[in-house]
């Protein structure tokens, strides 16, 4: 089963996110290359919408799609399960436990976690949203919290307990608390007899002086007015000074709440300290035009893990057309390269497909270019986009029943609490 | 939010599997009645299509529904997620932690675990299968052991990898057996490049003469034989006699293999002991021809927790229908002494509904009364009652296109290897 390598060109890809998995499909079907994709997970996850999963609107399965599967006709491409522990960039080879792989070309595409800047002890009482296991286990908790709630006979703890506070108005902020509200308001509606879900609150914190800090202000307006319609409060200019099993703090002030959800802030994968070049100060790996590290024209950093400036002195933003764009750049100039022998690189260049938040079931916001607008419209396009770029054919159909099911019944059919047992005793979160 | 509750009977049912929520839809819109469901869980599972999950080809939330959606509309009904660990038949309460509730009418189906027959520390390296958690860690485990597999360079840790045993050749048994053929002899088929899927071996070992012992012989044969096309080997008259890491023991003989599931032997729910009453010699509760326990007639216990004789003289079996029927009978019984506040109580009687069991994608096995058959139409039966009796619309459609989708491209979906960080060493399998 082992194929030939004689003159080939080894390409090593590490981690098969949006960057990973487009860089391995463009080199396919070219049989100079051999190409060996690692990955310490066994599938591709459609992160945009894993707060989908986290609000029981969409399962696992529905957003991750086996790497294998997406690659099994590639015939020059393995796919191998491992985390990378070590490069040699000398010797050229990336090693993970005890196997080790040779590469002429190495593409580190990693992508980032979330950042607690330096608290990371509030990560078990605020969870993030950057893998399945943390969608489930939010999952848990919001659905948790209010089973609490109805159980509940003292006034102040059902209150805790119907309360939720995210921490971060970005995007996953912002569609989070939008879902939550919406769970509250209508999904649960009939669906409790101690606790009216309504009276549930949804706190948005976020530290700047707006939400989607990202977009054009008139759409930030917009989706603060849309979201406090639904039932979010919003508190801009709120700096979280402490996370704790009671609530947040904030300075002097205090909310008392069972479930804190943390979508602030990103660190880069911590891969890249394994090449031993200069990383920026947030810890993404600074790379030159053509995307490859100083003095290794040979390894590329791309996606959340790398520091690119764009066009307008800033630096990229850590969004899925980014990465995968440049995993297509660096695809081109590697089967260039093995073709013509030639090393003339042009740089890198990102085309701005504009980006786009949702909040709950029909409002969105939407900027490309010059074009900015909100509402029905922008949330019919964030769907139209959504489901185009989901991964596989069933994928897609299967998203979009289920939300054409939950847009006309207000009903989530992945309300499940799994993974742990429950307990009465809210502190005791841990089995 | 409190119902009132002046000369209302109280009925506690413990359990929401097929026999406690049909006992509780029975129960619904009569409003002399005040019905509280608890529930460890969240969800109703349908337990017949659990081996699915286990094998990849549905996803938890197809196969689950949140209980208070079910029973959302029942005015008269409370959902509460709890434990029972306390039962006071004298003063007719049952507890939950700090939380008590008053019955006149006490209903217990908690259903059944399995049975390692003492040997309770095999349970690590050979997982049953009768939760939603046993199902994905399951799944985890058999999608692993082909990654470890394809990783690999020592032959015989390869074969270990490739080597899947499982213990007890019930439906359990032989449905996970064929899922595993299945899935190694085609849906990994292009996947990949170092191992031979279709040199997985699957054995199915059974301690009795035959597979499927419940079923009529010629349908055990015939089981016997589609598995055996299938590519699954079967080890009939073998006792399992040790469980480790490094596969099973038999006896003299041994079997390396990474992947050992556990089948056999079902253990009633301990929430029997509670009531103080006699239990038969399995642990289940003896009951009279009313399914109450003895001196008491307010006490019903149904499903796979209760020992009921049939008509055969042998007990009844451990399947949905008997469940179902069984909660039916005794809500009819209590909607009917509400009313008129009279004793008098037919017998239970089970219709036999037969059983089925599947074996791959398109073969099954089928017995009903003096009808038996298997092949392609008692797959179509077995699919068609299965869709029927799924709870959800939705989750109906979904099974069936999934089906549609797997039956068509060999395909599945939900190969997720998620909740526990992947490891090189197999040998580590905590995280």
């Amino acid at each position: 089963m082992k194929s030939q390598s004689l003159g080939k060109k080894k390409v090593v890809i590490v981690g098969a996110g949006f960057g990973g998995l487009t860089a391995a499909k463009k080199l396919a079907g070219d049989d100079r290359l051999e190409v060996t994709v690692l990955d310490r997970r066994n599938y591709h996850l459609f992160q945009p919408l894993l707060y989908q999963v986290a609000t029981a609107g969409l399962s696992p399965a529905e957003i991750a799609v086996p790497i294998r599967g997406i690659l099994s006709d590639n015939e020059n491409t393995e796919v191998v399960l491992g985390e990378v522990d070590r490069i040699d960039v000398k010797n050229r080879t990336v090693g993970s436990g005890t196997r080790e792989w040779k590469y002429d070309y190495l593409l580190l595409a990693c992508g980032a976690r979330h950042s607690y800047f330096g608290k990371d002890e509030w990560e078990e009482n605020a969870p993030g949203l950057k893998t399945l296991e943390q969608a489930t286990e939010i999952r848990r908790r919001i659905l948790t919290a209010f089973e609490l709630a109805e159980r509940e006979t003292d006034t102040n703890r059902q209150k805790a307990h119907q309360t939720f506070v995210i921490v971060g108005g970005g995007p996953t902020g912002v569609e989070l608390a939008g879902a939550i509200a919406e769970i509250s308001r209508h999904t649960f509606e009939k669906d409790f007899r101690h606790i009216d879900p309504s009276r549930t609150r949804v706190i948005l914190i976020e530290a700047g002086t707006r939400v989607l800090a990202q977009f054009d202000e008139s759409l930030s307006k917009r989706a603060a007015r849309d979201l406090e319609t639904m039932g979010v409060q919003i508190w801009t200019s709120s700096r979280v000074t402490g996370v704790s099993r009671e609530g947040v703090q904030l300075g002097d002030e205090s909310v008392a709440a069972s479930t804190v959800l943390w979508a602030a802030g990103v660190l880069p994968s911590p891969t890249g300290n394994l090449l031993g070049t200069s990383l920026d100060r947030t810890g993404r790996v600074n790379v030159g035009p053509d995307l490859s590290i100083e003095g290794h024209p040979e390894i590329f950093v791309i996606g959340d893990q790398s520091a690119v400036t764009g066009e307008n002195g800033k630096p990229l933003p850590g969004l899925a057309p980014v990465a995968m764009q440049q995993g297509r750049y660096v695809a081109k100039i590697i089967r260039a390269e093995a073709k013509t022998n030639e090393k003339s690189r042009l740089p890198f260049y990102y085309h701005d497909k504009g980006q786009m938040a949702t909040i709950g079931r029909k409002h969105a916001v939407l900027q490309y270019g010059k074009i900015k607008f909100g509402g029905f419209f922008a949330w019919m396009a964030w769907l139209f986009v959504h489901i185009f770029y989901l991964i596989g054919f069933k994928n897609r159909i299967f998203v979009l029943w289920d939300w054409a099911w939950s847009y006309l019944t207000f009903n989530r059919g992945a309300r499940l609490i799994t993974q742990k047992e429950w307990r009465e005793n809210p502190l005791s979160r841990e089995p």
